[in-house]
This record gives C-alpha cells, sequence and structure tokens, in this order.
C-alpha cells in the first residue's frame, strides 16, 4: 500500500489535522500516514508549493500527497486528482499544481464531491476519501473525472543575462536560512571562469562556500544547497534578521565583463 | 488492534509525548498512535473537551482515546476509563468526561494505580499503560474498578427563547474563526422563516452563509459548520483579531416578533 | 524491526523533517518512525541531550534514536553511530554523546560518508540512511568503521558536601517547571533526617512535596520528579515567570549543622 503524506496550514491546535487522518483510516486502517507540515503558514499557496516540492520526489515513487491550504481559497471550489512523474497529488485547485510542476501533469482528474459542493470541510469530506482510496489501489478515474483544466499560477522566475543573474529570496527557513530561487545549473553554465560578486541587501561574497560550516560562527556563507539553489546564512545566526533580507529581498550575481 | 489517539498540554518541546509513546510501544509495538494535538492551552479543559469532542467519532469504533491535559489538575489523582458510544477515553478524573458527552457514560473504571498514587508522571506511568492494555484487547474490568463516580463539569450552554438564542464563542481556532455554541438545529427550529440578525460585537449579519469563500477576500461569513454550530470567520482574514473577539464573547441571533 | 526515534533542531514549517523520514521510508517502508521532537532550541546541544537521556530507556532495546541537532555544527563534519546500554544512537560528532552517556559507549562507529562529506543536508543523505540500516538489521559495521574518537564535552554538575548541595537549573519546561541537575540519591544520602532548606531565586522552601497537587493552585511545589532530580515549580502556574529563574539558575539545599 502507498504512503500517504499530509501537509496543511491547519496548525496543531484543533481537531482539523486529525479528524482528515480518521476519514483516511476509517477508509483503510493499514495506510501510512506521514505529516509533511501543519505549520504551512496561514492561506500560503507560495509556502505550500515549496515545501511540497522540494521533498515529494524523496518519497516512494506512487506516494500519494495530499495538501489542505487555503482549502477555501477559490470561488468554484474544484478539488483535483493529478499524477506527476509517478506522483499523485490531492489538493484544491487554487494553483498549488502549476508551482510544483512547471510542466503539465501526466493526468488530472476533477474529485467526485458526493459530499456535496458547500461541505465546510472539504480535507475531511473530499480530499481524504479521494486519498485514501487511491493509496489503496483505486485509479484516479475512481475519485473523479478526467479534466485538463486546472488553475495555473506563475512563479517568480530569476533573469538571467552573461552578466548577471538576478533572483529573489522564496524562502527563509526556520534557521533565518535566505533560500533563493537562482540555480546552480544556470551559475554553472554562465561563470566561465570568471570572477562574480554575490549580492544581497549590503552584502557582498565573492566565492560560493562547500559547506555551511567552512566559516567560523557568526560568519556569512553563501552555497549551493541540497535543492541546487543558492541559500545564504550565517553560520550559528538567523541571516534574515541579521541581514534584514526576507521573503522576495533581491538577490544577484554579478560576473566580470562578458569574456571575448 | 485498535488505533490509540492521544492528546496533551505537553507541548513538543520535552520528553513527555515520547515516553508516553515509548510506554505504549513497550507493552504492544503493533499498535497505531495518532497524534491529536499537544498544543492543548496549558491546564485548559475546556480546550481539550472541545477539540476532543469535534472529532472522535471521526475515529472508528473501539478507538482508545488517551488525553492528559492538566493531568495533576485534583487533589484526589483518580484517573478514569470511559466507554462513551463504543469510543474508550483514559483519562485523568477532572471533569472532561462530562464536557464531552452530556450523557452518563455506559461504562466507568477507576484505573489502577501499581505506579503508586504520587507519581509524578501519571500519563506514562497509569493512562499509557491502561490504553495500550485497552486498545490489545483487554477489557475495561482489566485496567481498573467499576465506579459510578466521576467528577461532573457543567459546559456554558446557549439560551433559546422564541425571540432569541444567546450563546458565546466556544473556541477561537487557528485562523482566528469564532466558533460558537449555537447549534443549527435549534436555529432551524426556531426560524420559522423569519428575517433574523445574528450580533457579535459591533457587527451585524441577515443571512447564513452556504460556504467560507461566497464571499470576497476581507467579507466577514457566518456559516453553520462541518460540527453544525455557527461560526463566524473573515475571508482569508483574521475575524478574532479584526473584530476584537475571543473565546467567551457573547454572539446571538435575534428573530423578528414571534409570529402569531 | 526496531524502532527509529527522530530528534532535530528543524521545526516543522519546512520539508526537512519529512525528507528524513521520506529516505527512511524509502529504504524500509516497514519502519515505524516515533517523532521526539522537531522544536530542540535551534543549536542548542543541551536541550537535545537533556530531552534524549530523559526518553531513551523508556523504548525498546534495540531502538536506534536519530539526533539532528546543529547537524553542522562541527568543522570535521563526522557523524557517528553508538551503542549505549543496548540503543542505538545516530549523530553528528558535536558533543551529545558524552552528554547522554557519562559512561564510554559499548561501540562507537564514525558513519560511511558515500554521499560525499560536504552535503548540505547530512540528516538526509547520511544519518537517515544509517538509521534505516540499523533498524532494518544491518550491524555497526555495515554503516561505519570502528572507532575510539569522539567529541567530549562536560554537563553542568551539582556540587555536594556535608552541609550543602549546590545545583542549577538545566530545564525549563513547557509549563515553566524548573528541571535542576540536583539528585534525589544524593539528597537521601547527605539527608540524616536533618532539617534543610531549598533555596531558588528568593525563595525558600523546608520540605520536599510528594506530588504536583498537593498544594493549592499558585502555590510553589519541589518534588523529586518521574527522572530523580529536584524540580521547583508553581501549582497551575509558570515557575520560571512567577520566579524570575531560568536555565542555569542557581538552585540549592542547605542542610542544618553537620551531625556530629
Amino acid at each position: 500500500m502507498a504512503i500517504i503524506t499530509f501537509m496543511s496550514d491547519f496548525g496543531m491546535s484543533d481537531h482539523y489535522v486529525s479528524a482528515v487522518k480518521a476519514k483516511i483510516l476509517s477508509i483503510n486502517p493499514g495506510l501510512t500516514i506521514i505529516d509533511i507540515s501543519h505549520d504551512i503558514e496561514v492561506f500560503n499557496i507560495a509556502h505550500a508549493a515549496y515545501v511540497c516540492k522540494a521533498v515529494f520526489r524523496d518519497f516512494p515513487k506512487g506516494t500519494v500527497h495530499l495538501i489542505s491550504v487555503n482549502s477555501h481559497g477559490e470561488k468554484k471550489n474544484r478539488y483535483l486528482a493529478a499524477k506527476i512523474e509517478d506522483h499523485f497529488f490531492i489538493i484544491p485547485d487554487i494553483g498549488i499544481l502549476s508551482l510544483i510542476c512547471e510542466d503539465e501533469p501526466g493526468m488530472i482528474a476533477e474529485l467526485f464531491t458526493t459530499a456535496g459542493k458547500h461541505t465546510s470541510f472539504p480535507a475531511k469530506n473530499i480530499l481524504a476519501k479521494a486519498a485514501a482510496m487511491l493509496a489503496s489501489g483505486s485509479g484516479m478515474n475512481d475519485v473523479g473525472d478526467f479534466t485538463k483544466d486546472y488553475l495555473r499560477k506563475t512563479d517568480r522566475k530569476f533573469r538571467a543575462t552573461k552578466r548577471q543573474i538576478s533572483g529573489n529570496v522564496i524562502r527563509v527557513d526556520h534557521y533565518g536560512n535566505l533560500i533563493t530561487n537562482i540555480e546552480e545549473e544556470v551559475f554553472n553554465i554562465l561563470l566561465k571562469d570568471r570572477p562574480f560578486l554575490v549580492q544581497f541587501g549590503r552584502e557582498k561574497a565573492d566565492k560560493i562556500n562547500c559547506s555551511y560550516n567552512e566559516l567560523d560562527d557568526g560568519d556569512c556563507f553563501v552555497i549551493f544547497n541540497n535543492l541546487g539553489v543558492l541559500e545564504i546564512g550565517i553560520n550559528k545566526g538567523n541571516a534574515s534578521k541579521l541581514l534584514g533580507l526576507k521573503y522576495d529581498s533581491p538577490v544577484s550575481i554579478v560576473f566580470d565583463d562578458p569574456v571575448n
């Protein structure tokens, strides 16, 4: 049986998280449910998409990812099952899908809503059931009608020229580290052995570090992290607070005059 | 084997939650433990009872619900097992039982306390053992002595006349939504197709919405929620902060002059 | 199969916790993972060691304890497996081992780091794999090379004379209770039926209570707790805030003039 992962903006002080789990286990008591996070910032689709994108491929293929963030977010109240790279996603149709995956999903189904369109708790009454069914071996056509229609949102992208990569902070993590949308792959293509400067706030760095801790405590590090994107932090410190940078702050890499 | 659910006011920064789980798994490694919440406000019995009541029926019958909130709350240090609607509850005798269920529980047993009455960690030394035994198939007489005696507390109730229903906020949830004790069933009986006004703080509403999101962002909604009680919120906003209402704030529904 | 426990300073708002679990379950989907805490204060080794020491023996022998706190904390980037009292620990070599266990561990292995020494996510790329292998039946020699070398740190200890025990607060728990390093066993040896005074901040107590709740709400209690150490609290109150005491504050027990 497949694993179900569960992410929400429900927090942990109400019954919402456990009601969804109860529903899943009532349908199939043998299912394994792994919490991704219930501390997603309330209504924050970008936060949910970032965390989901960062981790879903670490789970075995066939895993069902249930995401309930801002579940009441769009007036039309559509709920989707989607298949991306052999993972299943059960989500409200509020744009997360397009932020997780730039390509078109392999298959999308609009979930049946036998519970009535106007349930005040769709995560329990619609999403949990579909997730439990898929994880128990049902097909996507058992949980909804195939469709091509889903809400597309556009992620903020870095811009790159021969001379410069301009990006943004896309996440301030639990440590205060600043994770950007500047990709290692693009940096490597543009570098051509030239000197460069990473610019963020009032700071500059002229090299990329290999690890968090080759520097002394309190020093600033700039690395390409495990996700393959530029991350700025302060060893044993909170970079966001100490550098005054936050979500959406600009970060750029400027290369020396173009070669040739 | 039955599921054990676990709710406490322990928080997650100490060893308390995992010590209880370790005890349960030491008795029976095959048991499934589902966290309800460990963010119950410290010593807050009303919060615990609200969350428990909102979710316990979603679990399969036979589920064992371990609740350790304010475990040292009463001087007599009694701990109970109780059976309500084919669910088992393992709790300190501090009044939660009467707040979860208005009817008399089907069976109550006072737990054996072989660990000594004065343990400083009853959730681990008394409650965990009883929960693991019940979930593994033991009977209530294996974990304690049957009794009729338990602490009764009275929940704050709404008052209803032909002209008005007067209630209170019983929970401000993670989103800042205001959940009241005004029941949809009572409203429907009293309504008789009359116009009405829902009054809360300085605001008034003259209709009940069907869902959170039929309104625009920032608008106030008034719905009967999944639990069948009146809930007031602000679409994409924090109603508690924006309306200045909190736990226990009065909410009323006033009907037009009585018919006939 | 053995249980894996998991403790970190990752918080729950990023993908870090679930990425480690995904790795473990990809290696062996049948493993049971129990969260100890992911609310360990960032970089705080003493907090991690306190919680680990307080709970690890409650789990069945053979349990694998994965600890990722301050994982990038030391420049040499070593990661260890250790066997203590038939429990396994998978940890970065930053001194936690010596704080959990005063005796030399039975066996220590330095983990293989095939993922490259400079991974920015060692909990996922190094620790998770070793934990999954040990919990699935591999030997310590399958996950690393045996070694005697590990970082030793010294815990703050109480000092005891015939006349006085001087200790410190080693943890302020979720309730604000003050947990000290003064051991019940030492107190009992030195007591010799003499009167004594427990001194903390501006307060004094001349007896040890048997339980949290033999006093009235708001009264101060002094007990030897479930861990066998002196704990000071206020019934239904936050002792740390109300008494102005915190981590490292001095606490002492002064006995009457020595006998004979």
